[in-house]
């Protein structure tokens, strides 16, 4: 299915660089196109992403900046993850949540002073909700969109990559935290981050016309390391359990629902919003959670309906996200199962698409090759 | 280029419809699908619009409801719209801002009671905006997406199409009014509104469940009208001057930018937030304005970049939407012009990208063939 183009759907300072290098499909995420394919098929690209290293246009995850007296203070409201110790440097997952605990988004959160905040957002206009707070909240910070646009850097070899570019002290920055590195004259945020379990940098490139320069830098570098363009791989992400905002979490679901407990900090005096309601599901026991799933037959499609999980007829849950798996040789699934039906092993029927019902049985996350 | 499916770009009740009358290509409009091909050209479709009727799946137009004690205050509060003598059963295309007065959407507000709305908003998550302002306002309304899903009907055959399926009192609905239409035991709303200039209607589906029976029941109707699938047509906008938010406004505009001063009630005493700023740009005198815009040359690539245009190298504008008009022969643009320059009959070099700088001339909104 071809994807229109317009100025709706953003261009990034990588577009014309991932478009020379034989981009085949994209997504859209915060209203700006991610590259999702190349010429590679999935599977290739999953095998290679594990064993080298990638450069991935992520300019789509677009930064929230808080700035001011009252950053903090927002900041922390937005979050039920205790930002009371966070570091300057440091990099924080963070579940989203508003006055009902419901899911808003799970970005990471740069602490870039004390009164500076970037929230790396998935697929929300997270902005609106800041802003809104802020005005109704009348609190002395300024919400923007800063022109920042992340380029990833994924793979076993991304240390060498970027250590030839960025400097040795790239190899120092430990994970989930940033370093300002020296960039022709710029210094750019550097953070040990990305969206896959390989390892590997975030460099968030703060101006739109420098970021042409940063890519071809990478790209130069990377003679003998098998560096190639990529794109977060589904069957790695399922794999390793790696959540996505719109797909396995919506406003439907709590942080609870998201596995993200240890992420929410319930006990005490911390005050954020959705507090309430938070410990109300936590007290009831939340009632469905994200599993793993491996099934049977023939590679599946893309899962664009939630697909149902049945036993006896009855469901008991329901499919996110799915992909075949060469290491399993199995279709693998990131799945939301009710309570009773959510230990490793119990076995279910999964309704895709296609027709027919398929065997599959409730993996824990990460996925383990038995 | 390939759209990667996945749920976190949602169907609509339309999407297996519209799969299997042959769509080709999509938009995403609100983390929603929006059929944006099918297999006739632009053009063809552009000659159909005016001549017949189509039907259109625009699911992806999600509602932002406002409800309770506060739900006409905050409605106001987001729009510098006069909403004071809305009606009840009135639809109002409403310019939403922010305190500094920059454009965040530009809804069409559904008044279904006096402490009950719709927004019917275009590609941002006003949702979040409106509950941010509710939370930090404590105000008294809920704000929620309800299952609501849009489907249009446009064309000159509108009328006879809709009224085969809701009866012929939907020839007396008034332009940018609704009314309450039965279907198979269900009452829908009905708006006479929609995203072209060929007349017709938008229906308020209000399950989704419902949809694809709604979907069936007009395509079925249509014998002898010509009927066949269709979506926003970029030829028929673009003459027609209906904007595009994301495309021809962002947050970097006001709403006199966008030619929406008709819609700003900056005397007396009407709250809205931005107000004393938008009362500021209109003191000073806004800076430019979109504009219509006929240039030379082949037909044009899509507009994926701004333009820049030009008058002896000095830039005073850029384009936002271009595509080429059978009717005028040449390529027609939507275009943000400087004050100084935004004149009909003003001439400016355009900078497409491929590569030569065209002729094209200032046009006033909307186009008229000369």
């Amino acid at each position: 299915m071809k994807l229109q183009v317009s100025l709706r759907q953003r261009a990034t300072p990588y577009t014309s660089r991932v478009e020379a290098l034989g981009v085949s499909g994209f997504s859209v995420v915060n209203h700006t196109i991610l590259p999702k394919a190349y010429a590679r098929t999935v599977e290739e690209d999953y095998w290679h992403l594990k064993s080298r290293v990638q450069l991935w246009d992520v300019g789509c995850q677009r930064q929230v900046e808080l700035r001011g007296a009252d950053a903090a203070r927002l900041a922390q409201l937005m979050t039920p993850r205790d930002l009371r110790r966070a570091q300057v440097g440091q990099c924080l997952y963070a579940p989203m949540i508003d006055e009902h605990a419901a899911m808003l988004n799970d970005p990471i959160i740069l602490k870039l002073a004390e009164d500076h905040f970037w929230f790396s957002i998935s697929d929300a206009d997270m902005l609106l909700w800041a802003k809104g707070l802020a005005f109704g909240m009348d609190l002395d910070v300024t919400v923007e969109e800063p022109d920042v646009w992340p380029l990833a850097v994924q793979g076993p070899k991304a240390d060498d990559l970027v250590a030839r570019v960025f400097g040795e002290q790239v190899r120092g920055i430990n994970f989930f935290c940033f370093k300002k590195c020296e960039f022709e004259g710029h210094e750019l945020l550097v953070a040990r981050s990305g969206f896959s379990k390989q390892g590997g940098f975030e460099i968030y490139v703060d101006a739109f016309a420098l970021g042409g320069e940063v890519w071809d830098a990478l790209w130069q570098a990377g003679d003998g390391l098998g560096l190639s363009p990529g794109c977060p791989n589904l069957i790695e992400r399922i794999e390793g359990g790696l959540l996505s905002y719109g797909n396995e979490m919506t406003r439907e679901n709590n942080p609870l629902e998201c596995g993200l407990e240890k992420y929410c900090q319930l006990d005490g005096s911390l005050e954020f919003i959705g507090k309430a309601a938070l410990i109300e599901v936590a007290k009831n026991g939340h009632k469905r959670e994200i599993r793993g799933l491996i099934f049977d037959g023939d590679p599946c499609p893309a899962c664009q309906y939630r697909w149902p999980l049945s036993i006896d007829n009855r469901q008991v849950g329901y499919v996110t996200s799915a992909i075949w798996s060469p290491r399993f040789e199995k279709n693998i699934a990131l799945a939301m199962l009710d309570r009773e039906y959510w230990d490793h092993g119990t076995r279910v029927a999964v309704a895709t698409v296609d027709g027919h019902q398929r065997d599959g049985f409730v993996s824990n996350l990460p996925m383990e090759v038995q």
